[in-house]
């Protein structure tokens, strides 16, 4: 199977980008707040109304629906041969409780688009495709987050999923059954091929002017919690030669962590996002500092490698400066590299369609790596304003949006095979 | 007059140890705590009994006393000439509210000793000698701290300091008549020169095994606040190179801060004490920080250098981050050097005693350092235990209080000249 060349009839489909724009503002009423954004919490009665209307949207484009127990939903237009797994794309549509208009919704938004467009040309697949709204990704509302795709790729157990309670107390299988999306239960379906179309939720192809993102892989993650014990004692009469400082030796261990993530750039990660000192008083040596630290690198080995970078600079911090520095790993998140072979289609169709593309990876979480870890799967990023998401000022631009959709529409028919 | 020599009656006068120790021990059972310390807040009913006990001890030795209006009090013994401004020492009994049994308590029960002593061997000195209790030196309760002797020095008027409240809206001038304590206003009479004992509050003394602290000067300070305006992002999709970490920034300050005091020992200080991250947030990279400077030298213009080498290491690291750094200035308190022939006088009768001693700065604020802008003044220090104070657990040796108080002793009666 060639996936970079389609059917001469096919060569010439594009999807309707005013079309795809028109539906995510649709979509964006429901939950919408007056500053452009959208608050639509997993499982809420907003959730239901926007999972009501994309199933309305999917069943007119002749889709047959299917809900699993965990409440993904699987709109299906039929293959020549429903035998063969179908080729599969989605998101979500839960948001930030101060979300944008886009995160999520694009993916799912961009797969019923593909849909019409495969209508309104009249193009037939060998495999049937689907697209998939997964329950709960944002995990404002219930952790885990990326719930529905967990599920369905095996990282926990539907039962785990279920059980777990929001803030007021209402459990995931209560919410699911009051919004009529608890569906049947039953082993996850085999899926040919996944995409996943999303913002890039970074500045990366901003700040490069390219408009498709070729994901390479999600990196692995890392987090830790780092103490330094040093020794608490008055700023005046206490001199330098007799400080255990323990900000001043935190203060070298922030910028080791960024030293180890810029030696392995482009794609490794370190970040020191939240620090607390104690007692933090203004002429108060500190005596404690606590920090987190977030490692994320594209592969194992990698990681690893920073893993250890850390806890030396930790030991030497510590000897040098004759305080105790303790680090606990408390996350690990393991990479997950997309499938090479769906990784070259999204590439070679952008070319193909004449977009300006680079290769990035996906340093935040995503539907299509739990599914990536049961199905070949690869995704397509485009650019939203400034990088910015979790933010009801969230923006992409619609030409972006549309090219991006072009490639997953390209991608998804080689996978899935033109037959007439 | 040459301080270094006493008549030879006088060359062999020893205080007596263990009765300083018996006074500091009666003095800290009034608001002493259960675990060993001393609760003593400033103008409070245990305070006057304080005050009242100082009060009966000193009209026992034969003092006259006085009290002005800010409430310090002065125990005076006469002289051979009593139109010499006499010779002064003292420091407070007021304490922290968790404070121990020597700060400031010391140099009080140390003067009371020195009258002793000269009363048991019938020593006449030609200048009067005196003995103060300062009011409110911890600012515990009410601010400013070194209330009494920064009126006496006109640091601010006594207008300014009666009108304070307490948290409970309680003024100073309220408080000082309800114990009694209210005394006559008048211009502060003339001190021929002041010496003030008192532990040293840090670690130099006894990590150099070191007996008495000359103290050559209190250092000046230069205290910030500082604000590191970074943009705040997604830890796993924005790239290194693409970051503006407002807590990077800040880190490599700290190491500066601690650069610019090392590159001036011994005795400048740079600390960090409070740091403030925002959002705080495991994967957000910091968008602002905001910490705390305080910078301290024994003179002004190395102070001054090293406000220069401040906001020049603020203008380099915004520069080259392409981030913005704001400094604010919010405290200046200048340097105050002591009266070199009084600090030569206690390197001198310190030596001539046979006590190992050692030039010092002091770090913190003492009365002292208010008496010496109006008089000629000089402070000796003895070791605190671990350099621990404002802590119940403060300690000290009770054969280095003693030393102290010959130091004091010899150091007053060089000034005032012994007559019989």
């Amino acid at each position: 199977m060639d996936l970079n060349t389609s059917a001469p009839s096919v060569a010439a489909l594009r999807i309707d980008g005013a079309r795809l724009w028109q539906s995510l503002m649709d979509l964006a009423r429901i939950g919408g707040t007056p500053k452009g954004g959208v608050c639509r919490l997993a499982l809420t009665d907003l959730d239901r109304q926007g999972r009501d209307l994309f199933a309305q949207w999917a069943r007119d484009a002749g889709c047959t629906l299917r809900v699993d127990a965990i409440g993904n939903i699987f709109a299906r237009r039929a293959g020549a041969d429903d035998s063969l797994p179908p080729v599969m794309t989605g998101s979500h549509i839960d948001t930030q409780p101060t979300g944008g208009k886009f995160d999520g919704n694009y993916g799912v938004m961009a797969g019923l688009e593909v849909l019409r467009t495969l209508n309104a040309a009249g193009v037939r697949t060998r495999a049937p495709i689907e697209v998939a709204v997964w329950t709960n990704e944002e995990g404002s509302r219930f952790v885990p987050v990326m719930m529905g795709s967990g599920v369905f790729a095996g990282a926990f157990t539907l039962e785990h999923a279920l059980a777990q309670r929001d803030a007021q107390g209402v459990s995931v299988g209560e919410a699911l059954a009051a919004i009529g999306y608890a569906g049947e239960a039953g082993p996850a379906p085999a899926v040919g091929a996944y995409f996943e179309a999303h913002i890039e939720q970074g500045p990366v192809l901003e700040k490069h002017g390219r408009v498709i993102g070729v994901v390479q892989a999600a990196l692995g993650q890392r987090w830790y919690d780092v103490t330094v014990h040093g020794m608490e004692a008055h700023a005046g009469p206490t001199p330098m030669e007799l400080r255990q400082d323990a900000l001043l030796a935190a203060s070298h261990l922030v910028a080791e962590v960024n030293r180890i993530a810029v030696n392995r750039m482009p794609h490794a990660r370190g970040t020191v996002g939240s620090l607390e000192v104690f007692p933090n008083s203004r002429n108060v040596i500190p005596g404690r500092v606590k920090f987190s630290v977030d490692l994320r690198a594209p592969d194992d080995a990698q990681l690893l490698d920073m893993d250890a970078a850390l806890r030396s600079a930790c030991a030497r911090i510590a000897a040098e400066r004759g305080l105790r520095v303790d680090v606990e790993q408390v996350v690990y998140f393991p990479p997950q590299p997309f499938t090479p072979h769906l990784v070259e289609a999204v590439r070679a169709n952008a070319a193909d369609l004449g977009y300006g593309s680079m290769d990035v990876v996906s340093g935040a979480g995503h539907d299509a790596v739990y599914v990536a870890r049961v199905a070949p799967a690869a995704m397509i990023f485009v650019p939203c304003a400034d990088g910015i998401s979790h933010n009801e000022i969230e923006d992409a631009e619609p030409a972006h949006l549309e090219a991006g959709c072009n490639v997953l529409l390209r991608a998804m028919l080689a996978a899935a095979e033109v037959v007439s």
